[in-house]
């Protein structure tokens, strides 16, 4: 299936006098709003190719129906998502639920729906049939040398399909740790996994990066091996420049001020960017801004000001990817609402008054502050985030849209009902 | 596989010296030695048919190997452990993954392992092939009746089940409740919860016992429609005498005091039982005791005061079993591991001196008070579980003799490699 | 200090224009502006007297200046709240810092600044000179049976300073709970607790109201005696219709689903209402709003809903408090900004579109679901908020009103830089 | 007030009996018994002088009795405790509450009591009497740098008090950070404590170590600037080799895994030591062991074998402090619980076969690895620190002879009933 400039276009036009008016009334207070509007275009969000299947837990997965079965079909629901958007530019593949056959007809069709491959992920958490060694006890760190070299390979051989789609990232995360105390030498398991990224880092190109993923737990229990941003980061520092640390939202114990993490990471220039979701208990990996907006917004206000300082671009200098589950929703359309709220909290920081702001801060004028910051969060930016997707040729209202198309109907009807998402 | 007694009786013997000097220093102190002998000898922790294959989470599940793939295999598996510690002589059913077919003859091959069938489970977490309706969104509480009406019919059968095998209690476990904000109506969830138990309550026997348990959260990451103690009691008291309350360790928030719930719904005469595990984090369904022993103990010390004072047999007043998940241990090593840590945290909280205690408490004497329980919990009482199971003819060192009998190899040998734990 | 209402008028013109446009923008969608109008102008928060001065932690105060050092000018101080937002038109004493020498010169002042006297607040968590018994180890809860009785005195004293003054609810927060394993009977201090709230019931007159407030931990460290919804439900119900559960909203574990316990306090005619903050780690006391805006609407989505569904009239019906601590920012401005909060909070909560949420309810349509709250929430309704101040004749801009007039450095000229909250 | 060695003496004669009994038996199982006692004889826990007197909340505080009222008695008080355990051997001074006048004096005094100087600690958390800047919006961090001047210059005069006694390290623990977001800008923050840490660091003697402390939370409730382990870390590498990071073991968010934090700083060479207390919910600075033993003994699992791994001598090596308020309990009783538990702790450590363990831990034998630090945690080793010790010529129960010498009461008649710590 694949979305036609002329219905985004009929679409929109339905919608085009509303939209006005709130656009125009958000706008008029907005001194560089082309200036928003143009960051907001250029910001987009990769979609990993797990995500395009129902999810589940360790109780229990209720499958969806007309889900993609192949890599290519992947691309195909991305792609409508980007037609709808604009915004989800990338795809995020996972290796070895998304070997490509042939690179080069992927890449191809990924260039038909307007789409970039985004950081490679690796897979050293389950065990794949016929695979020599086991990972029940880990795969960099693992006190089994074979083991650690065949997660090593695995990781490198991820490198290659990486370099043949145009990739330019690869994302480590490690589900290695330990359920019970005793069971681990945590030094060891550092230094393992520590000597095994080493041989990973070896095999980047010279303009690709090497993104340090951490978790406080789960599916281990009693303790994981990068388990917070410190010791990613202590991992990137020692395995040098092209090394990384990516935050994903909900990998911190209860409470963790995640901006101030944040913040601090763009200090060290060691940040890799995000993967988004949200949670109200653990890594719930539910909608992006579905639980704790502000967070989200706080978070975006770190990245902006802590961008521009250094001047990262806001589109190319991070990666941007959701990673949440679909257990409940439709995937597509939870999709669709993950970008909406990342962009809504990118919008709402790009209206924060930065130099109000310093300047409060430098009187120590706490209210002040607060209202600033408040200021941004509470405006309707809706009409112009809706506005980016307008000047992008994308649709006012995408889950509008997705509803009115009936897109799940008709991926039902090409695909099937049983059609399971591979890899999940 | 079957261990005899011989087997046993030689074991034991080669532990013998050991052993009597060992309990002979720790008894030494102890008045009442004889009757904490009878209580523990008497304390059997039921076995869920579940736990006796690998678990694992929801990135993957690393099997184990001749793991039972029969009800009778369960059995023969809880009838092993049985015969190594004299405590666990009771196995807890699933339906539908256990369902007798001869309910008879499987009732029979218990005996024959000198184990009783503890409370029923029901499930209405998973969706069955060909059953009508989707579990999806809920059960019990579900907007649809029909799917209520199917819920409850699912539970009345299980009731019957447990009748056939001579249960006494059903428990039911509801993974109810909501992902996102707004997707539920609280009230409502819990009134159509409320009103489907009733029905299920209406067909309980007469000397049966309903169980209602909660959970703080997972798999639902917004709400749990049976989410603390208080809803569940809320129920129970709704529903009638035969309804209480379950307590399972792994399904509160976090810095929960559990120990203090314990005692309220002992207070309230509403207290149905345990599952034991242990947790770090979340529901991490790990080894009773691995993490935090002394909570168990605090928990015990609850029991034990709180039982007394109601007049509640230790043995059969409640229902006690383990509800833990055997991601990297092999199942029945680890159970007897639990159920070990569950029989020293039961023997110290009866060496905690009571009047004491009491008196402490009377002149808030704080450092007295901690005194006395630090008094029973710093006490080596393995010897005291030890000479128990010796009393009940056990093993002294059941994983030792576990181990010495290289019990999985023979599984393995009689029942494959690959056979993997029905219901998993 | 009063602020006359010419300041007000003078400041609403200059602020007109702007305010008119963006009111009628977000009003022109909104079906029933006038009764959303009318519902926040009814809607008042009462301030309680001790959140006049600079709030402090164990590790120090830093104190403000111009603070209320009598009961008349904490009066004086709520009358500028007041004044500035006709949404503050109650106050609530706290004995014994701020019993009332004069009852009804007291009461004539309260009422010349528009306000009238919310729940009358009880102190048995801290010693006061020459009182004959200590409350370190509690005081409802206390083994002393003589403590008990000074505790339950107290409070009858206090419902007595209540009625003279009009007050037609007493709150009771108790400090009660144990610091350490074995230093309490769970039970026995439930008892105690229970008897002394009994005897306190019983000094009710017919037309008041018992809030019973519970608390996870803080400042004792291992159990409260009133520790969670659950146990304050329990209180309530054995005490009789005029007890109810009072819910502040930092009085939780972490990650509690708040808004699901109010849905079921409402559903359960037990809600007695609320003490506003906002926090990030513990009790941290912040301005209500400051750090989860969503969890806040998504609390007044179920209370508007509730108290619907009862008929419960949202003005009068429950208890509406601010219990916030000002230990960095001046205690007025911040008073304001949580009032500001919670209105825009309850705005959302007006402006949800509560039959199409029915709808997608039943039709288990999580993204719609989704959609409708984030709808209402996503609203910009500061200029609705306003509006109604407008039309209740307070200003469009409080705080920007409050740093006109320069009120802090006016208070000082008045009562001193040294002038400290009396009580703190 | 001193005890003496007779008394001592004496007191142990009445215990000799049994004690030598239980140490017979729980020693005859250890190999290196001789080893291991001296190393609990060389084991000094020091004792930080505000910790002897009564501390409290925010809500409140129930004062003790007979509390120092001097540096000198403080040292008195630390004195006596290190009679009784001859386990307390060093006093941490805090300034401004105990700036010595004299310092040969007090000196001698110290020696007489055989106490050494432990890490000097400074204050900038709290505005002292004539202080020309305030802390309230942080020190180190402040906007302000003659705020940050007037904090460097107070921990520069901490140092040349700490080298006037002879102590050996400056303990820097801030209360910096915000109470709302937007308040600071945290890369900023972070700078400016960075400088003015290299200020006080350029002002280190040559054998002079800096103890960088961390602390998730409070006083201040959004962020704190040096909030975790990776920021503490993070500065002691920019600062130099005499930088170093200080755990306290409340000072962390829920569920932390502190034994994986120690073993990492261990491995990286910077752990400073410890503050020791235990917690259930926040930082609650109860006594050490009192709610998670477990944890403590496994943290200690981690310092032996990380101490022993970088030939980091016990008992000199690493900075060993409690840090517990006494809200509840009398103090020296309080701190004597403290040492009894961190002592049980190590002694448990010393016990672990770090053998076997590594071989366990080769296999991947889970079972066995909880086994083996569960066979160290169970057993009973009060007799083995209590023979330590008798052999140091302390009390076998000091506790005990805390009460049998009505200590308290000697202190109330020698200073007061209503004496007061000072600092306090």
């Amino acid at each position: 299936m694949k979305i036609e400039k002329s219905i985004i276009d009929q679409h929109n036009q339905g919608l085009q006098e509303r939209h006005q008016r709130a656009f125009d009334f958000v706008s008029s207070d907005v001194d560089n709003i082309d200036d928003i509007l143009e960051k907001l275009q250029r910001f987009q969000i990769a979609i990993p190719s797990w995500a395009l299947g129902t999810g589940g837990t360790r109780f229990g997965r209720f499958s969806g129906q007309g889900e993609p079965g192949s890599l290519e079909q992947k691309i195909e629901d991305v792609g409508l998502l980007h037609a709808l958007n604009q915004s989800s530019g990338a795809i995020s593949l996972h290796i070895p639920w998304d070997i490509p056959q042939n690179a080069e007809e992927i890449k191809a069709l990924a260039t038909s729906y307007g789409l970039k491959f985004d950081a490679m992920n690796s897979n050293t958490f389950q065990d794949q049939a016929g695979q020599a060694y086991s990972y029940k006890f880990g795969s960099l760190q693992h006190v089994d040398p074979n083991v650690r070299k065949q997660a090593v390979a695995h990781n490198i051989e991820v490198i290659k399909h990486g370099i043949a789609l145009g990739s330019k990232a690869l994302t480590v995360w490690l589900a290695d740790g330990s359920s019970f105390p005793g069971q681990l030498n945590f030094r060891e398991a550092f230094q393992n996994t520590l000597e095994s990224l080493k041989e990973i880092y070896a095999h980047l190109p010279a303009d690709w990066k090497l993104f340090v993923e951490y978790k406080a737990f789960e599916p281990n229990f009693y303790s994981t091996t990068i388990a917070d941003w410190g010791q990613s980061l202590l991992l990137a520092n020692k395995l040098g420049d092209k090394a990384y640390t990516l935050v994903d939202l909900g990998h911190h114990l209860p409470n963790a001020n995640i901006e101030q993490i944040v913040s601090l990471l763009l200090m060290e220039g060691k940040l890799a960017g995000f993967h988004f979701n949200d949670s109200k208990y653990a890594d719930d990996d539910l909608t992006a801004g579905a639980i704790r907006p502000y967070q989200l917004f706080l978070i975006f206000n770190e990245l902006v000001d802590g961008m521009d300082v250094r001047g990262i671009d806001h589109a190319t200098g991070l990666g941007w990817m959701i990673d949440a589950s679909h257990n409940l929703k439709d995937p597509l359309a939870d999709l669709l609402q993950s970008v909406e709220a990342i962009k809504i909290a990118y919008a709402q920081a790009l209206l924060v008054d930065r130099t109000a702001l310093k300047e409060a801060q430098q009187q120590n004028d706490v209210v002040r502050a607060q209202e600033i910051l408040q200021q941004a969060y509470r405006t309707d930016v809706r009409a112009i985030v809706a506005e980016s997707r307008l000047r992008s040729g994308a649709a006012l209202d995408p889950i509008g849209l997705f509803r009115a198309l009936d897109v799940r109907k008709k991926l039902i009807a090409e695909r099937g009902m049983n059609s399971v998402a591979t890899g999940l």
